[in-house]
């Protein structure tokens, strides 16, 4: 039979990974902020999933606990809160956070469960809502080797990329480097975007000759063809990829790091949320780039 | 029988190229301003390329002329100078530069050629070395319809991806916007790779992870692997992406689009030729922020 398992975060993300797990044959004692995504996941799991009232409920129920939340501050209040997973672990829990977080904050958890007896990993994932639906995600975990090998079945259900890249904090590491690189990635996109429509060549032209050498990339193939036409539903939100840059730089501070260009490329981020764009696609910081260059201007 | 062709700039580019159309059965005249090159390919061709000892006098043996040249003053020196191809040229003849030079002074040189009857398309490349030894170059082409297509053999012959994207200038603003990309690209998975692997992750499995979602390039994987051995052998030199991020920043200064983060990156790209690696790899960019980073530094 499989494990019962503990999942707290019922968001974008956390739900179809939690309907993947179901879909493995898991059982699983879910608990979120909002009570109304759990009630649903309850009904359509016809008996595969209860309710928890809180994390400490669930760590009650559970001995592996998988969390998927916005930011760090709502990790802490799950681990560390009142009635939080902290008032409940011991021997043989182990915490699965796969949200996106500071690394030092994934390292205090980690500390905080083992000095209970406890373990935990960090797992933050790529791929998107789109990815969570197809149980395709990028997974890189960090933490020791025994606890991704008891976690793996579980990783299975909801990704095809499973990395284990270090101790504890190095999955939340390596998913800077990836938010920075595809942060990056689209503020030269969209810094040639706009350079190039603005001289008069049509920007499908552009796309078409870029996808064919050295300058292609997945943001280009995935997001070049939506971004020249404007359309920025998300996808991933800029507010969210703004906290994650936020999260790489203070890892850079942390390490050593400076980082200029990703240090830019967050300020342009900034604008984007300063300009009411926080709920739209990442993609959208090709909006910011032709409020700079006065695109769609009236110059009268 | 195919029609005899003008060659000017026997680099490391315009060699291949050149030895591309001889094997497509077109026999050249051939300048370079060094010797040697020349000599050296009209030896091999056996009969199918002789040598000319100025522009002009290339423009007396043919009607259509390519050039590769390193950058716009050596195109304008080609053109303008003493025994240049304006002394020469007139009504049917056709200039194909396909160098990577200034938008402005590729419309400079159409208008002159124009103003003989003669005319000109910009058609630069991108693909490097390889793509051009392989005759799979993409190729970027401004210009006029009538002559893109009486050039388009000689384009098939050198590369795979043909695109007009518009009129004089327009393939010289499509190569500075691939150069901006690409830089930007080198650039954020530079950072990402000295943050990872100053939190100790392992290089290999950050490229692993990345390469497998959003952050996935051709950037990542053509050079991904060689960055974290440091080999930087060329490939694409340093000191010519220096100049090609110059030319599209004075693009964007002419287009009225502000460029923020190519212009940081720019000025990352001037540390790695002000440090003596102007003849490394652009990948190369990976050691300016090492250097920035303090990476194999000693510290005593």
């Amino acid at each position: 039979m499989a494990e019962r398992i503990g999942f707290i975060g019922l968001g974008i993300m956390g739900r179809p990974m939690a309907r993947n797990l179901i879909k493995a044959g898991h059982e699983l004692v879910v608990h979120s902020r909002s009570q109304g995504p759990v009630d649903d996941l309850v009904a359509e799991a016809k008996g595969a999933a209860i309710a928890a009232g809180s994390p400490r409920e669930v760590a009650a129920q559970t001995t592996t606990i998988i969390t998927m939340l916005p930011d760090s501050p709502d990790v802490r209040a799950v681990v560390f809160g009142a009635n939080g997973l902290l008032e409940e672990v011991g021997e043989g829990h182990l915490l699965v956070d796969m949200s996106t977080i500071a690394p030092a904050t994934a390292i205090e958890v980690a500390d905080a469960l083992a000095a209970k007896g406890a373990s935990a990993l960090d797992a933050p994932v790529s791929g998107g809502d789109k990815g969570a639906i197809a149980g395709t995600l990028s997974i890189m975990v960090g933490g020791a080797e025994a606890d991704v090998e008891r976690a793996r079945p579980l990783f299975e259900a909801m990704g095809t990329t499973i990395v284990h890249v270090g101790g504890p904090g190095a999955g939340q590491v390596v998913k800077a480097c990836n938010q920075i690189v595809v942060a990056v990635a689209y503020a030269g996109l969209s810094e040639a975007l706009v350079l190039g429509t603005k001289a008069g060549v049509e920007p499908e032209k552009i796309l078409q000759v870029l996808g064919g050498g050295l300058a292609n990339s997945r943001v280009l193939e995935m997001r070049g063809p939506t971004m020249i036409k404007h359309e920025f539903t998300p996808g991933f939100r800029i507010k969210l990829h703004r906290k994650d840059l936020n999260i790489a730089l203070n890892a850079g501070r942390e390490e050593g790091v400076p980082l200029a260009v990703t240090a830019l490329v967050s300020q342009l981020f900034e604008t984007a949320h300063a300009t009411g764009r926080g709920e739209l696609d990442h993609s959208a910081l090709l909006a910011v780039i032709e409020d700079a260059a006065g695109v769609g201007r009236r110059t009268e």
